[in-house]
């Protein structure tokens, strides 16, 4: 890595090269490898095998590389940010994961984003299913040491185990409290619905430290009451935030392995991320996008665009 | 019939049997069959004679059960239920109804629900299109007596005859207020929203004594208000709920034969269901799912979370 | 065209002739050539070489007719009208238009249009892209003089050029403000959003006498107050109403080739038209479906709808 | 009806309005209604009660129409026509068929189609489901007489009853034989294959006088032997030609009713229809085009080029 | 298991029930728990943790099932029998199979297995990837022995290992071999086609004893040459037919995780295994349909029709 | 360009990263910028300006890139080949089109084309419509003078010009004819089917040199026919292959503009390129995939496996 004086080498221009030609990269951006010095990477993680319904988040990552062709990106006035020009973001590519032995993808998961962290000051991963936060909260811990953690989802994933295993996409942040991976007292669920796999579910979860803003919540006291309770939870910690793209209602989100209805909408979503700026981001996720349930691509450019508003948070942190 | 004493037999465990596998009943239940007792039936009517723009309703049952999979049934918090504990919940399979006669299928689906609500106290149909909604009402009065009648639907279904015929999918209740199978004070339409077919279509609505909830009445006064409304109007009465998933907006669920757009969200149904606890409710019906028209099986999703929710309704009933 | 005290000639009835069968024509309205005077003539636009990304809104005016056989037409209760009891509306067929070379495309659209308002009061275009704008409003231009000009869209569309292209759907209200085609202090833009190709295209685009109602105005102040808006702005002048469906939230039109999540619900969108009731609209276009992107119809349907409301938009104007 | 010395009036060209625009009859040839004369007329029968299986063949003329826009029509090398230019072929519309009661639109169609023999020499029907084939014979044979029937179908369609009823889709040719509506040493089967509803079925439809060219026919003797033994058969007799599109394999049609693999490609269907070069070909049908069902209009297009084939036929008559 | 002397309980009659209601058992057969006595048991096997690349054939027994409504199964002419009346076929459900531990589910289906071959004389299994072969095979060998292996397939599915995991949807036929499960000359694979992992490919299969029929065997000699290849290789021994649904072109199976393009149409494979009547098959599987990437169905058709013709080859063995 | 000596640089292996992994480059083959020589370059050509009906193959290059992901490239039996260890394949990105004037895309894609060659032994170029042969022609033969020109196609291609342009996907071997661009008796089309815009159009195309293998030929003389009038024509010519996806059936490529029913099969195209071993092939193109219209990738998967086939062709080339 060398010297950030010079300016960031940005992604290719849409207005030289079609937007639907060149590079397959996040955002066309740069590969990690072109760039003298990183402050966002990106890294994709085709890994579904903890998936417990419908499969295909391993096909995640391209689907969303190829839907953030549909973003423009000089200018975000929701930020007042010119974010590549601001910092140097470049993709990472993808992780080799075992698809037969989740331990042994775990560990590579972790591996890969330690050494990344070397490379670069933050990270947004492109999922996969979500037992991938484990590995890459472990990995952000070695760096930043333990997290505040935000997470938007429809379901808690705090059970224990599915099938007697202990690495799933519903069960990684029962793993990570397990583990101490993230400050118990400023970190919270955001979109929970729906019933529930048993009457302890959410006591269980509240041992854990978890505070809850329920989708209902969202519809009784609106965006900014949610934004305020997330940044207060938050505060100056370091943040992680992980979002599961069923957070967002079936109609906004259908490629996705397990949808539940009655979810947030597309603009409430982007909206709360927005009021998160200047928190101090680290490291992000987008997971559970399934591109063969997928249409005309609505889902992975949801995705696309909440990682692409996840590196506008970064550029903002601690503005 | 037996003793209800012994504890209700539950679905299959999706901790032991992935939800993937497994019975294609609703939510994988017992078959009615199986069971001693029997509080809330569930009945299939793959019936779609009655339409009038895009058939394909009769693959809604199967599609509904298939789609029931995705659900977490064990407890529900917006009912504080674990429903499938508390009370005994079967499928009943299909009504076998005449493809070519709609008069006969009529009887049919009649027939059928007269005698299953002999061995059942409560019955949740899955259509099928509406034109099912006047032989239910017919098994369900001589049962109960009159019931007041909620209906959400995007139209009022109460035109007098399409081409002569006077049983389809646009006339069930005003068949139904002919021959008083509810109780005019006491019933409503809600989510009625876009152009008629005539200037006299509210008016003639009116005279059979249903009220309407505009779908414009949400968007200004909330659900809350909404819920409000049918729940004075109600009151004590037995009652049936029958829901057109066209009520959603056409985001929500596309697998419709008349979609119409600027419709519900499905959170706002779901919020509405929710706030109709205590009610007496002994009969509901969800129809016109159209799998051909739907992709990643959000609407059949949309319809089987319907249902599920009518069921912990039931549980809730006169508490 | 002749006497206009004979009363319009109407569309087929779905009473007589099912939806599904009878003529193509927008509504099943009668063709142009058929009916003695025209109020409203529908133009069919199938034009898509301004397109920056997915490409076929070629096929939008086929979809959009097809679509249109959902709509019950006789009664709007929203405007306390019977549209096509009131006025004469027919549809005009397409414009054919070259494919391979846009600008004279643009000035077969310019003829066409010129050509039908010499027959017609009023026009509903249906594209195509937003290309089609500029000679649009240049035919209305020539017949009313300049009109406001209200704009629904995720994007500005005032760009300047695209790959040194002046005439592309990016593009055409930069040149409509060159060649003075609208009143620059009542025209605006709504359902603005997301990320631009530049720190200065608001700025810009103010220079050009835009106002912006963007989409999270809707969200922070609701439809009232953005109907409110328009109404000040457009006042008593002629108004020309262009309509991207992109300005819907991809869940709702994903069926178009440009998609910003986090817009407008279909509701909100045909609320505000609703609440522009009385106003003077001469003319306006729906633009920018590309059926291949769409499943279920639900964007064609979503375009269709607004067309309708267009006319009965018309049938109200100045009362 | 007038001279026809007069050319004839051709489709618009592909070559001055673009085949995606313009008007959406068959082939954009002009409407009955602007021919002076009419040798071929084109109509659309959407009709689909009869069908047993996944319904939708409803909305088949329109799918068909709009798929025969793909279509150039100026020269078929395989006939050496131009076919457009040596004979009149105009599209007649749809009939309007009852939706919700089967005798009636047997009796709507039949009388549509014996009043357009009345105007138009010949007749190629676009379904719509398989019962419409026998008003459609009824009114053949009020013109022409007996007709030779050659019938391409996955199944045989001379089943007794469905469910008591006498006209569905699939029993048109029982009824047919038992009005003698045609010649039965003249006709036959052609593609049938798979299981059967009862070991009897065949010896049943033998006493009917068909013969039956199996799909493995065509495997094991090929297209010529095929093509020879239908002239044989059919020799100088009028001949009626009913396509029910679920003859080809749902690799080439999906978009049907009641598909059964391992059938025609579309490419042998092609070759058999023009072997049949000179025969006397009066009427023809495509049925069992569910649109809902295809995906890129492959279905619609193969039924749309078999319309096309069958008109190349008409000119070729007796030559 | 009871009495064989009582005639088989037959699936629901069509004409009774619709085929598009009724049980969701293949075929609407009986279940097993409803028979004295089970000739060919029908196995759901939702098992895809082995699959490479496109997941999702843990929805495959459903979707075969589904589609098999389609099936008219009473007479099948190209046998002639009446299979469910001669034997008794029922449908025992799924294997519960663990999705996170590969060597865990494969102990689930033999021990599934192996007890439902206690109770039936005959097995079809519903895949699932083709992981499952192994544990099927094994409970195969213990009851009747070594078997006669044949394998259609694109893939030879004989690599050693992928990702250091032996047990993969590629690998299954080398395990099976190294247990010696097969008869080593009386096995073959049949549509083997396509580039290869490695140029030692094909001479490691050898050694395991199989003989290949390429797919372009079948273009160059036909089917009743590869029919006599297969025969002749067989002879008498009990048959192990395994298919792997990918052996059909993507045109005909779209709906699998690895399709490779040139391979079998469905009428191909539809003879070949017509001509094998009078051999000892003991038990099949069909495996690899993956439902998200279907169309209309066309690909679970398949897959149930070949299924249908399995027990249609078992009626006829011996004779 | 370097020194030829150190052996290729090959793809990135499927044993150590999942083929749905990893970089997004065709057979994720190394980046032209990361070999020190190239053999063979694969060009994507995002263009589809050309197009006349339904658009989108600008979307092309990365459908069939992504889909090339499917294909085990290690060894081909059919050549005997390793075809990445015996030559130096890279993938060379794609060319920057203009989308808005036809005749600067063509100069663009002329220029890129030129310089590749000057760097690349061979051309392998990914459509894109068939307009870009023009230029890519020019470019091959500036290289390697004339050159023989095998088309495979549904059409012709070489009428004048559409609406007045020149340059579209309709008329590329006319302007190729003019500029000689292809040597006469050495050149032809294969696959030709369906009617024509005018009676004079094989005339026409005759004029220009071409001999014409019609899909007729190969149905009645089998592919060792075509292959062997192909190589007698061609010689020891070098040959430009441009293969049109549409060549296809649409039940195998149904992704495409301008679809056509009777076309070859897969495993026809397939075997026929196959048999063009030792032909003097120089370069290359497959255009008109158009995604949008694809499903389960089949459209996309068969031109990535064409492009593959040829790449192996290349490696034989001379032998």
């Amino acid at each position: 890595m060398s010297n950030k004086d010079t300016p960031p080498i940005q992604p290719v221009s849409g207005t030289v090269v079609p937007r639907y030609a060149g590079p397959s990269t996040f955002c066309r951006l740069p590969e990690l490898r072109d760039v003298p010095y990183c402050d966002v990477a990106i890294l994709g993680i085709p890994f579904d095998n903890g998936t417990s319904y419908r499969p295909g988040a391993r096909f995640g990552p391209q689907a969303i590389r190829q839907a953030s062709r549909h973003l423009r990106t000089n200018f975000h006035p929701a930020y007042d940010t010119e974010p590549f020009r601001q910092i140097q973001v470049a993709d990472a590519g993808d992780v080799a994961c075992n698809p037969y032995n989740i331990e042994e993808a775990i560990g590579q998961i972790e591996t890969a984003a330690t050494d990344l962290l070397d490379k670069a000051d933050a990270l947004v991963s492109l999922g996969g299913d979500h037992t991938i936060a484990v590995p890459l909260l472990r990995a952000v811990n070695s760096k930043f040491g333990q997290v505040a953690l935000v997470h938007f989802d429809a379901h808690l994933d705090t059970w224990d185990t599915y099938f007697g295993a202990p690495y799933t996409h519903g069960t990684p942040f029962r793993r990570a409290a397990e583990e101490n991976l993230f400050i118990d007292h400023s970190s919270m669920h955001v979109g929970i619905r729906g019933p529930l796999y048993s009457r302890d579910d959410l006591a269980r979860d509240a041992e854990l430290g978890f505070k809850v803003v329920h989708c209902d919540d969202l519809q009784s006291h609106g965006v900014d009451h949610v934004v305020k309770r997330i940044r207060d939870r938050v505060g100056d910690h370091p943040l992680y935030l992980s979002i599961d793209i069923d957070v967002l209602d079936p109609a906004h989100a259908p490629g996705t392995g397990t949808p539940e209805i009655a979810g947030l909408s597309s603009r409430e979503l982007v909206n709360i991320i927005r009021g998160l700026q200047g928190l101090n981001l680290v490291a992000a996720d987008i997971v559970e996008v399934a591109p063969a349930y997928d249409h005309a691509e609505i889902t992975s450019l949801a995705a696309a665009t909440v990682a692409f508003e996840m590196i506008n948070l970064m550029v903002t942190r601690g503005s």
